[in-house]
């Protein structure tokens, strides 16, 4: 496999807003609305964050980022996010990018993961971040409005580095 | 009791700077670091928030604030945060502004208010957030860095409006 997983330039993020637009319109995984815009979009994925991308063979096929999960006293933990191109699916680009984030966030000294909210539903993502090593540490009953399904829980799920 | 608890002005902050800039030093219970500046905790407190104040004969005793705790699809549900000035503890100023929190929070239109990183040896904060109807949904492993424990677990508390 072919994949280079590299961090990201401002070049990049035509490719990674394709990516996260289209999520964004699917509306089941991530909390950002149908209408974010481009520029709110980049400054979500690329301020005060360390932004890489998938390439597979030239192509941009996902995208992930590491940041900060809060300031201050809770500095050490890490926040992650990855979305992989709706065409690139099941080629195990998020296990491999996961994977990378792990030692990436590492390096970057924190000591720990954490997601704030894995959509409940969202099932391959969980089992994914389980077979990461991530646990369910907490679930918010109806914390994220799907766009199908209306009101449904989502996950805390963390994991030492 | 002659408290009264209304939405804070931008000429309340030097008030409410104090009990920040305070609670800060002490590293307890709020993930702000000790050198946290004036113009960071302005903008913590003041700005994408609504910030009210508790006011006792004249003096600003307590503030809190609600805001949004995530955007778009997590927007129905807020966080809040609550801070007492030292002087003025064991007066039940905390309960008094979560319940008018619990009250505006609705009339702003939220579903549900959740606490993201509640410090689980803070156990008289813990001990008002349940009788106030609050459950613990989840609890971070290691996630605060306690001034004078180190790393201590965080709660997630959560409760419907």
């Amino acid at each position: 496999m072919s994949l280079e997983i590299r961090k990201a330039t401002d070049e990049d993020f035509d490719s990674i807003w394709e990516i996260f637009h289209h999520i964004a319109q699917i509306g089941e995984s991530y909390i950002y609305p149908a209408d974010t815009t481009y520029k709110e979009a980049y400054k979500i994925w690329m301020v005060d964050t360390t932004p890489y991308v998938a390439v597979l063979d030239g192509e941009i096929v996902g995208t992930y980022l590491i940041r900060q999960n809060k300031v201050g006293r809770g500095s050490h933990v890490c926040n992650a996010a990855y979305m992989v191109h709706h065409d690139y699916r099941k080629q195990k680009i998020g296990q491999a990018m996961c994977e990378d984030s792990l030692v990436e966030a590492k390096k970057q000294g924190y000591q720990a993961m954490q997601f704030n909210i894995v959509v409940s539903t969202n099932h391959k993502a969980v089992a994914l971040w389980m077979k990461m090593g991530f646990e369910v540490v907490g679930t918010i009953p109806k914390a994220f409005d799907h766009e199908k399904l209306g009101l449904v829980d989502a996950y805390i799920m963390h994991r030492f580095l």
